[in-house]
């Protein structure tokens, strides 16, 4: 009899909710897998293939430089995720994952809003200034954070208002599924959501990424540092060298980049293997 | 050289916005096929195994009837839809579409809400009612009339003052995508919807039901009837038939109608081929 | 601290090849999540709306019945499956699976091909008879055995032949790749498959139907029998009773039953719900 | 009313045989949209976002680098190919497509086989040479080339055989579905593939590169430079630029080049704009 892949560091965490912004957290609630059963996938798919590379870490290494993809799908996460609606908006666009989501439909909402740290407010998104990109002052900061708060608090109010029944005076009560409609996106929402490795760290590069907006940015990281790093070890530090960390040239940078390197001076780093440097060293002297 | 799939009646709507709720639209923006791409598809498929069903209206009853759901996928269609936030939450939930949505990280929002009729919010949801189910009274509907509008008037307004940018009194403005988070979910939102005609059959049937909130069956019922009916006449008629109008029987309920179906009285109704009726009156006579 | 979801029963033969057809085998690898999965994922979606629902056994059976499959998709299971390659092929038509199978790129061919037993050789397809629809007889059946051994191994012995390298002689051996196309598609392939438990109960109502091919329907019903019961029972009964053995009426069927239901005779059977069985009964009243 | 986006060049072809390997073909049958579905896309998106880039071309290749992904699914192509079943084995690992395949079970395959060309079965797989790499001789060339259709014929003669159907001698014939795993995988197979512009630029990265098998990077090839490069010239452009021909260096790598740039030589190529050249540039001298 078998046992399951097991992972010792992510079982200590099991269940811990680890927070997020002001008011969400994350929570590792099961999982499938670990660094080993990638490489017992690679093993099938690739047979004689993987022999070369003894090592269970070179071969997971290789398969992500080589974004052979699909070894990294046979492991599973669940996560018990709680963040503001604005955020749950921009997570559910990745549409291969699984998600169950508490519905205000039949539950009342609570009274919990994400509001933004005076250094939060006052920053400019890089992404998008429509202004001086000076940061706001801390008048300004001021006036804003009290209007989120009052908004919030008076839309929710009136919201349990709508949905407040009294029979005795007559008064019936709104439907939640409509009363919900008055309420602002800064309200937090939870979910399940459960996806594989592969497309977790998909989702990971684009939302850790500094064009991501910085709320869904804290809980990237938090999944990246906090959970992948301990899960699977191996492929955390693949997807952070050959993922995450790494940069794409088109065609014309290429070209840039040939003119201008001295290939005496590109030397091999530490910790990179002659095949992969091989590669490398042959698209800066362009002999393919 | 041949030309590509037509369907002369959706391309005379092609463009056209068909108003839903108060301020939301749908517009058939692109299509490609139509219900003979459908049969082009099965004959491929299923070959020689077609050529007993000559015509193709039996062709694509009985691929609906068969669930043999993959040459329906042969069918696209892109709409521009315009509907609250709190609709498009649970629109996105279907992960087998494509998607481009306006985003306030980058435009301003419109001062555009959904305000429901009165109708509308007296009326309890059958889902899940809190209170006695009974209608709430034209008064307790004015209050929320009011203060739904009151709200969404104050958090727009609100919104705009955050993010206004005052460069002489030295105010820089907040970043929208973060002064957006003060505004409730009845906003309206706008995205280019791209699906395939199998997955656009299973989202209206899930939709249009009854069980659907109200809002979001406005939006599928239009584009069953005003879009799909048109686009594709005879796979939307077998879309009714078979799925949406349909009903399951589990395995015991089938064990009651076996004991009080009379047999005399089963008749095939017109329409029904022999081929069909034989596997229903199979399966009440349990005569596998 | 948690621990994961756990299945005492499914854990005793985890790792265990169960045998199908003459050479393959399903082994239970590794899985995620439980019964108690579906319904705490549940619980968070509906909320309050389950509230109602006590026990857990109903609340699954209550989301098979009105297909909220989403908690279904909150439990995953690997397989390992040794196969012959038509089978495969039609396997991997399910597109909401992981996979990672052997390649013949890299690792050489075993010299192993599924025969059919003779009952399954005489046997017509019920799906597609050319012929007269009656058994071959002892004779027939002979010699398409011995014609499938013969190419079998033919084939197979030719692809050694063409891959063979011999230096001394000068014989360099086609590239595996390549010779591997002289194999007949009854060779045996292996993969793992890994899958969620809401579309493996789809692909398995598909492929243990009487129209999918016997040979993947050994495979399906192997699934069904020794992995899903016992791994999640509660959901494996309320697939029989809700999906697999249930049937769907068309709008002209549920005419023709409405007129020969005898309503005296239509009685609740034991063990279905108050709640489920209204619903059926008005369906028949045609009570909506 | 409006019209549908439409592609003239593409147009001019549609439905016409593409011959690839030695008997089959690729048939552009049907399509949805072209490079301004993309621009209309990305203009809804992200709106204001958009406005500083004022041509089309500027902005699909903004998306392009910056892989902002979903403006191309806004696209859609239907294709006809016949190709080997082993090839069709490795296409239909691509999930995100849509397929109607030809089925053994309903039809009789043809006697059509792919025999590789002497210059093709000569080469040594650069990926996998279990021998010299060295090139196969003439001789042994012909050798293999007659054992391949010498197989292929005798399994499909005896498959003919065996589906035979002779009642005077009483000879009932075996079920096509069985008889037909007799025949080797270079026996030719056609289907229908639909899908997107996003998912086939994925699919042809991977399957036009040099790690791709030859045959299936024939069709790869065949649809880049004959079907997608008239259709969407600009996205096919952009794809050649920032995925095909483009190269991914490693956190490791980064570092052995910034070590070994020239930043005095490093001058922005023709074509690329500041704002992309300021990234590339940035990377190297790691000022993030």
């Amino acid at each position: 009899m078998d046992t399951r892949a097991n992972s010792t560091e992510l079982n200590k965490i099991l269940g811990e909710q680890i927070p997020v912004l002001d008011k969400g957290f994350i929570r590792a609630v099961d999982y499938m897998g670990n660094d080993s059963s990638v490489v017992q996938a690679a093993r099938v798919s690739y047979g004689a293939g993987t022999k070369k590379i003894s090592e269970d870490a070179a071969l997971i290494r290789y398969l992500m430089r080589m974004r052979h993809t699909t070894p990294f799908e046979m492991c599973e996460i669940k996560l018990h995720l709680k963040m503001p609606v604005f955020v749950a908006r921009q997570w559910v666009r990745h549409r291969t994952a699984s998600i169950n989501e508490s519905s205000a439909r039949y539950s009342v909402l609570n009274d919990e809003f994400y509001f933004p740290r005076p250094d939060r407010l006052m920053a400019q998104s890089t992404e998008n200034k429509q202004g001086s990109g000076e940061a706001m002052s801390a008048t300004e900061c001021a006036v804003a954070n009290r209007l989120l708060r009052e908004d919030a608090a008076r839309c929710h109010a009136n919201y349990l208002e709508m949905i407040r029944v009294d029979e005795a005076a007559g008064k019936k009560g709104m439907a939640r599924e409509l009363a919900r409609i008055n309420v602002p996106t800064n309200v937090y929402t939870e979910f399940y959501w459960k996806v594989n490795l592969h497309n977790l760290m998909h989702f990971l590069k684009l939302r850790s990424d500094s064009h991501a907006q910085y709320e869904i940015r804290c809980y990237a990281q938090t999944i990246e540092e906090q959970i992948l790093k301990i899960w699977c070890p191996i492929s955390f530090q693949a997807y952070v060298d050959y993922v995450r960390d790494s940069f794409t040239f088109s065609k014309q940078a290429l070209e840039a980049l040939r003119a201008a390197v001295d290939m005496g001076k590109f030397k091999k780093p530490d910790g990179v293997t002659d095949r992969e440097w091989s590669s490398v060293y042959k698209i800066i002297l362009d002999d393919k």
